[in-house]
């Protein structure tokens, strides 16, 4: 936690935040603040600056809130993941927050099993926990939309085809002739397959709807690791 | 598992091979084979090619093995890395073994928890694993070399000016003025500090020594995002 992420719910006036729960226990525990001390905040998609710690207590910790900064900037990415295995859909999910992912798009794929889409993890709740989780690494405040489609058909034929306009659209695919772009540092919509790779009938319907198949090279990367090696390759602005 | 990597102790004679354990249970539970199936396979240290299923036990699978094709192309990168959350350290050697990084230091710093080096992960046998974990999603071959280093003041001094001769020496150092450069594909040596950074003190050190702080701008990553993306930032071969 680089940074505690504020909600509306949190102040108890217009200048003052109470803490609890886990961001209590972080700033006790990991940051080791008494009063006094000054951490770093943001306000869930707003500025982000810092909180003076006025009081601190065993259940509570009450911060003067100063927001003088704006978050970092969002990537210009749409990132359509078909479902992870739930272990790794979680770290996905807070690394894409973490590097500034703003609109996810979680498909179904012939190889996305259908247990997939039964975890925990896709709860409204334990999806904000993790996207806060990766904003509060990154420091950053603009929490991303989840947009779930558990057929995959309807998806690609009726929706994508209006989020790829005027965007680079690509979809990773071991083993195609085409490398990667590098730094295109424009509007992308990326697709990325599960473990194993989409089918060649999934990757057929992702070109005829508008994506350019791409490669990584000869090796292939778990989508966790596909997912912060894309994004780096795709954009290099150190903003 | 997208190769079966073979030791020298897994042939009963110059073109035969029998698998059991981990690999056996892959090959019949997620790859489904049967005789007659061809499953992609490579020696250790050396080339890759397939192998034909000659005959299927439940203790034991028989590869008539060829080896026609070379490797991925190991990436020109030292990596030097503060010793990571045991949890964390393990997927992060397999990362860095996935994506052809061939020399790891893992070093001390500040804030690396003297818990961190008592992690059955670092016995040999476990380091092996998973590297063998990371190669085989790469369909590479060649394993990294792993050394630790307990000291960070000796290794910086004594051994790290030898390690960066030649190369492009870096330090990923968040709040440093310069931002990393981009595809260089050319020698290079990267230090990744713990979570929480290195001290100043540390990447005083570093510099020292020869290398450049260098930022990814302003999000924080955790080490296991922040490897992928050096590696793909530094290095876009498509190889």
């Amino acid at each position: 936690m680089n940074l505690a992420l504020l909600f509306g719910e949190d102040f108890v006036s217009a200048e003052q935040a109470v803490l609890t729960g886990r961001r209590l226990a972080h700033l006790k525990s990991v940051l080791k603040v008494a009063e006094g001390s000054v951490v770093p905040v943001g306000l869930v998609n707003g500025d982000i600056g810092t909180g003076h710690v006025l009081q601190l207590t065993d259940t509570q910790a009450t911060l003067q809130v100063e927001l003088p900064e704006p978050p970092p900037s969002p990537l210009p990415l749409t990132m359509v993941l078909a479902m992870p295995r739930p272990k790794m859909f979680r770290r996905v999910l807070q690394t894409c927050a973490t590097l500034g992912v703003k609109d996810i798009w979680l498909i179904n794929s012939y190889k996305v099993e259908k247990s997939f889409w039964q975890t925990p993890w896709l709860s409204e709740e334990n999806l904000r926990e993790n996207m806060v989780l990766g904003l509060e690494q990154a420091r950053d405040t603009l929490m991303p939309r989840v947009h779930i489609r558990k057929l995959f058909k309807p998806f690609v034929e009726d929706e994508l085809p209006a989020l790829l306009k005027n965007t680079h659209a690509l979809v990773a695919h071991p083993g195609t002739g085409t490398p990667c772009p590098v730094h295109i540092n424009a509007p992308a919509t990326l697709c990325i397959g599960p473990e194993g790779g989409f089918i060649p009938y999934e990757v057929e319907k992702l070109v005829e709807a508008g994506c350019e198949a791409v490669h990584l090279g000869r090796r292939i990367l778990r989508v966790e690791t596909a997912v912060p090696v894309l994004v780096s390759r795709l954009f290099d602005a150190c903003s």
